[in-house]
């Protein structure tokens, strides 16, 4: 038809630099990153760099050549000792189990690969900060993947609480709720081996980096953690009361026998000012109070903030007001903002957690765990 | 390296049939189909055919271009016939707006392609007659792309009402609320001769079509109509107490002028035996309310399903309860719908908008429109 | 103990004036009025004027002796015509059923007591309108007990629309919702020639009602009606699409027949510059949103008003922020609302419904009916 | 007019039998007392005994005349000794502050008057415990004002959590949020000699007697408290990780600094097949969550029960359903059920609050106070 003219970039993203992406892992997070390279490449248009996947490891063969005819990679491989060191190579995306990250992690880094890591970094605080320190020598950008501070909604919290407009933080409260623990299924997530903990690291890490991405760093912690679930190596659930460096003082929860609640991540901050509260569960929405708002006198209250407006934070890439997002698409925003520090040699933070970040969060749950065993309320201290 | 196996199939679906896709139309409805067709490919394993974006139809040249390259189709051009007509072509994909629905769409169903329009499938019934009885004279499988009935939580009000678990539907009160109506900018859906109506075609037509798809056809409406922008040629809000074949009797309202209403489609039905309640700002919950559930004596009322189980329609493809879903996922359903539907040459209907339902909608929408003319009750009577 | 000081006053209200009242009813409205009277006495301090329990009277004797006891009136009679002319009664207040509105509220009007007499004032408009004509015509003050404008969270409602902080209406949307219709019980609600209409006049009534105080008179009316019940002589349901002078549009709707529903009377309002919503079931709270709003842009949205403040309409006489009210406390605000203008010799209105507005109610509700039965768009009009 | 029959008991109640009542403190609480003795005389009909307002006493004799005048207390005191010791008081109500909890309470036990007072029973552990020993060795009935217990979503949830129906509790997560903290106002709250303490002793006190009853005894405190106000004397804020002895295990939180939330006393349990969850400024609805309940497979979901059934605790004195209470009617019932348990010679327990109740939160609070000091998980223990 002669009327046609042939778009002549298969590759979609025309004059954008390729980068080549190798992922380990295809289960629940190799899915959800591996939907963010695929759909970040015309959604956020144009791309920051067009992500090639390249490579994808995983120990069961039939499951990863599945993954890679699923998702496009154009490899698969069982060992990830042959991703980190392809050389057409440039970001690994490690999305394996806790296990699985240190190792990976820093031989990809030290392969030159930038790296962006599955939370938590580490099963422990060591294992986090070993990872850091090896990954941050090796000098390439690296990302610990805490998708909720790419929640339009979270991003937005941060921007409040950074304006002023709520005053000095006294209060933050939070809780990841959910409830399929009782289960006798053997997940690698209940077993300590490979996980490092249960509830801590899977759910309260994600607490923890809120409450330090919106507050501040956590001075003390004192905490008790409840395993339910007879023979079961990891806690079910941790409770915490915490105190932040600033003087904020709160409660900090996460559970997996929360029946009812899916998942619940549920937080408030409260400032001299105003207060700000949140629901995984309705990731669209923000919940703000300010004092003294106008117009209106008589007329304050927490407003619900639909937060799906051209001027939001990442909504350029999407729809008009109110065609809400999914939970997955905070993924997109986490690797777009990987990406572009990628193209721009610019900073993964503030906005993007770090491995350094990893690695303090996991000091948190460590001290968490610690004074759970202790009785004793636990100051968190970071290595530089 | 050597532990590398290819994957050979860079199309993604392996040995899963392709399908040549060929899209009118690139804005805000083409942004939503073409993300569909992309991520459907590996979201819904296997996918029921592959999607081929073969070429893209627009206006403008530069956008066309862009949008073909940006989604990745292989050509575009600016004469949709082209498209309608084109050998590699099997489905014919009609995201233009209004004024381009009937023409194209007849046009490539008598080319013998199948075809998904937009709705509203016309600018009035009789347009939307047409279309329907040339296009099923074509033989060809075809779709309105009423896409609310591919909101899992509608799917699951649907599966409810027929379950007789609610009884016999007495009520059905619906509200499409925007309020971007008060804007001086030139937009087509402001404009008569492109769109036919205002509020009434983009918004009301969704009521009308959920209306029908949960409780039954609607027998009488008696409407009011109002446009409050000066100079404006369609209405901005259509206002109708309507009866049901059933008995059922209720209201149905579409606006863009309900300031602070971003997207907020919302029903409510009542039965005999409970209640059903949605609203497209939280789409992934349902309102579900029954008389006499058990357990516990005394605790009846209206349940927060959080529509994300394995078992919950569509959510298969998805991802662990509670991780929701965004408004674009509905485009994906629908979609997969027809790609099935092809593919086992199966009805579209019940579940999937037929034509025939485009042009019912289109039937009610008039009857709303002649009700706000005339002053009188108006019985909508359908051809066959 | 001689360290007490006696309290000289019984009455409690020492050198507040005393008033009168007797009353017609003991049931449900008679509860709820006889707290009302009660408990203004202490808790608007000082009252007003002090009420004065004089008589009661109610068609059974049993059941009218037992609420004089209960609530404390000095005598009871199963005549209602000895209470409108007993010399000590100044207030006359008639929470009978519906045909014992008009007689007696126009006998005691003109033995020269004030009147409030529950709603809807008659059994139609000429009913409504006689009452309403001949007590005017009597010189006192009258009032129509339509006690949701004393919700705080309307009247704020009220002084939010009349402040222009939400600009011009464009709608007014509204159901009153409950689902005890489904019984076999006989009550006086479901006989036509003792209570006019059904849910009309019991529910809808009270939407008009507030339509007319926060939007402005209500132009036309296109109306459904509907009866589940076999032979039943009330309706069970109406919906109307109404159009209002000042251009406004919207919907009405009442109905006993939603099951699930307990009394939620919801309405929501879109102005120019902003949105306020009200569900009766949460009256403490009301949903405010203005366009525009500070501080913080990116923030606007519902602000969830609890409506509990000492800055906020009635709440003097209350309880320290957030200590929300019942709903019968909206008797109390009425009454003491007509006590004051008793009092003063002030006007009724416009923020208490005179019997005035009990007949324009009346009228529109009549309109609803005519449009049920003709099928055609009635207009309201009113008799001066 | 020989119509009439005089109603000849002036007092209301007739035949019901008199109780003498005597009240110390005319404020906020006295305030809601006084409602609370008035309108259940005439609305839990026939009441269980009949309140008379014999005399109150307070320390300012403007203050203390003016309530008597208000509430129709006889006569007033100044010293409240003269109250304790009157022989016409059968019932002494303390709701004074807390350091004239223990003194007039004993004095009251030990002149052979039942005793209710309000929370905290004293300002610390010993001293309440010291009243309640002398109170219970005085052999009278006595009372805690643990009012909350007294709503009837509470009430409720007390009774599924017996059921069964919502398995063994593993989780209670419970803050009571109030924002008025950051004022320079002196008020006795503030005051360390007359509060004992701050938002524990208000709030948290609450709290804790909640979980008491919902869930259990609680076994250790892990806490930290919190002072923003400059010179305060008084905690303004708690936070603590509780471990309950069944296994349970949470948060419990109290402040004044949650700006934005008035009255926001918040829990929710989980337990191993449902969930409840209640929040104070709603307090008319309680969140249910039953695993499995039918009919419908996948429609389990949270349940918002409206408690205003018929059927549902305490609803029997009041108005048909979704007619909602306000906060002052919990006292309603709490005295209701004291006057019943008087009258029968009834336990007050396990549904009332006793002095034991009121001793055993004290427990808790003050192992609060200690773990905040001590930075050790603290063991409440309690003394018999």
């Amino acid at each position: 038809m002669s009327a046609f003219h042939t778009q002549g970039d298969p590759t979609g993203a025309g004059d954008v630099q390729a980068i080549g992406v190798g992922m380990l892992g295809y289960a629940f997070m190799g899915k959800a990153h591996a939907n963010a390279y695929k759909t970040l490449s015309y959604m956020t248009w144009p791309p920051p760099l067009r992500p090639e996947l390249v490579a994808i490891a995983g120990r069961n063969e039939q499951a990863v050549s599945e993954a890679a005819r699923r998702y496009g990679f154009a490899k698969y491989v069982t060992d990830w000792r042959a991703v980190v060191s392809d050389p057409g190579i440039t970001l690994f995306d490690n999305s394996g189990p806790n296990d699985l990250h240190a190792e990976p992690t820093i031989a990809a880094a030290e392969a030159g690969k930038h790296v962006i890591c599955e939370k938590p970094l580490g099963r422990d605080a060591a294992e986090s900060y070993e990872t850091w320190q090896r990954v941050e020598a090796a000098g390439v950008k690296h990302m610990c993947a805490f998708n909720y501070r790419f929640v339009p909604a979270v991003r937005l919290a941060r921007q409040i609480v950074e304006s002023g407009d709520v005053g000095e933080i006294r209060h933050f409260r939070a809780s990841y709720l959910q409830d399929w623990g009782a289960t006798t299924e053997e997940v690698w997530r209940f077993d300590k081996a490979a996980a490092g903990s249960g509830a801590l690291g899977d759910l309260a890490a994600h607490v923890v980096d809120l409450a330090r991405y919106l507050v501040g760093e956590i001075d003390t912690v004192s905490a008790i953690a409840a395993t339910f679930q007879p023979g079961r190596s990891v806690d079910d659930a941790v409770e915490a009361a915490v105190a932040f460096e600033n003087g904020a003082v709160g409660t900090i929860e996460a559970t997996r026998f929360a029946t009812g609640r899916k998942n619940a991540f549920r937080w408030e901050l409260n400032g001299s000012k105003g207060s700000i509260a949140f629901d995984l569960e309705r990731l669209n929405e923000l919940q703000v109070h300010y004092e003294g708002s106008s117009p209106g006198a008589g007329t304050q209250g927490f407003r619900t903030v639909l937060v799906t407006e051209a001027d939001h934070p990442f909504w350029a890439h999407w729809w008009p007001p109110g065609h809400i997002i999914g939970w997955e698409h905070t993924f997109v925003h986490e690797i777009h903002h990987l990406l572009t520090a990628i193209r721009d040699d610019a900073d993964v933070a503030p906005h993007g957690a770090t491995l350094r970040d990893g690695y303090r969060a996991a000091e948190v749950c460590d001290a968490i765990l610690r004074s759970a065993e202790s009785g004793a309320r636990e100051t968190v201290s970071y290595r530089d």
